[in-house]
């Protein structure tokens, strides 16, 4: 067997990109030990001619080549339908869907407003004048004026955690006793803003004690993979 | 076998209560027919001396009275386990259960903001009295007060929907192939504010296609069961 894993990587060892977060938990999940292929931005080259698009993840599995992670995270789970599941069935796979939706429609964007002026430190040095130069043609402002106002991005943040805390105060996981894709992709939210930015986006508030808890039960799963990189420079680098 | 299902009604045959809609239709997914005994907010003393608290649905399962839906459902799928499950297993049961809170705390507020004004209308005329009140009470205002800024609530709703929009464009029901308990929940929240009021939350917005279809084929499940009773008046009653 052949894996390989094409993963984002930022400056130093720092694993930055949410998407690759949540394969990097769904393959410890699945007991898989692939070959990791830290990938920069500006290896977009490679990624192109081997996936024919630009973005990462990719995983190659036996040479069977498979982009974006909601695909590589359906490819895992049929792939090896005797290891633990993601999903835990139809159902599941469904909702781990709607959730993987909602994660980057509704709750990624104030985490982004939230991060992004720290985030490019985060960037290795050489990708920063692309990562720059890419978000602010898309965003059409400066990443500095995107995140002008942190404050109401906070607020919008705590407001749309509110279901998550409801659920977790009843059960340790999003998907219940145990651990799941979902939990894996929610918890890639948060750790891309952990690590993007010095500001904790869940301290201080009083009323989020349950989604605390559970981003510290998510860091330690696997070894403690949630801190096995590098977390936000203190300095400028 | 007894079971029996105390149902909110309004005036006429109307089923007005969202928690009394998604347990209707968790029966008929498990394919039991209960009694069905209608209740209104007046028999409040019967509700009382069976459950120890005021509120429907409730059901009573061969003497085990069992009250809020979501421990109806629960009690539904471990009671009848050999019937088609609701949940589809563990991870999908945590997962119903996240977007049940979500449904009751992000998605129905602002609906209400749409209905309440015009929900007074499908209460019973001698519930209506204590409805107003308690709501009013409850809301520090008028009903007709929390409805003025319909617009900006119809706003809310369409942005909230945007994931459900974004699954439902990829997958038939929110649960995937088929539909399950968690596409109860979200149906019972527009069907509420389909029966509250003659003004179509989900009309007119272009971009929520795919949840208006899903919508229109929730409503035909079970022989068109979201049909079989009573839609809001088009004159005051």
């Amino acid at each position: 067997m052949t894996l390989i894993f094409h993963e984002r990587v930022g400056s130093g060892e720092r694993r930055i990109s949410p998407f690759s977060w949540r394969i990097r938990y769904a393959l410890a999940h699945k007991g898989l030990d692939p070959q990791v292929i830290p990938t920069r931005f500006a290896d977009v080259d490679r990624v192109r001619r081997l996936s024919g698009q630009h973005m990462v993840p990719i995983i190659e599995d036996n040479g069977v080549v498979v982009h974006d992670s909601w695909a590589i995270a359906c490819h895992l789970e049929d792939a090896y339908p005797d290891r633990p599941s993601l999903f835990g069935g139809g159902p599941g796979r469904g909702l781990a869907r709607l959730m993987n939706i909602w994660s980057d429609t509704s709750l990624s964007p104030p985490l982004r407003k939230q991060v992004y002026a720290d985030f490019i430190r985060v960037i290795d040095p050489g990708d920063r004048a692309y990562f720059r130069g890419s978000r602010e043609t898309q965003l059409g402002m400066t990443l500095e004026a995107y995140c002008a106002d942190r404050d109401a991005a906070l607020s919008a943040v705590h407001e749309i955690c509110v279901p998550l805390e409801h659920t977790l105060s009843e059960q340790p996981y999003l998907a219940g006793v145990a651990p799941a894709y979902v939990d894996y992709v929610i918890f890639s939210a948060f750790q891309f803003a952990r690590i993007g930015s010095p500001r904790d986006v869940l301290a201080g508030a009083a009323t989020l004690e349950a989604l605390r808890d559970w981003r510290a039960r998510m860091i330690g799963l696997y070894g403690g993979l949630g801190d096995r990189f590098g977390l936000h420079p203190t300095e400028g680098t």
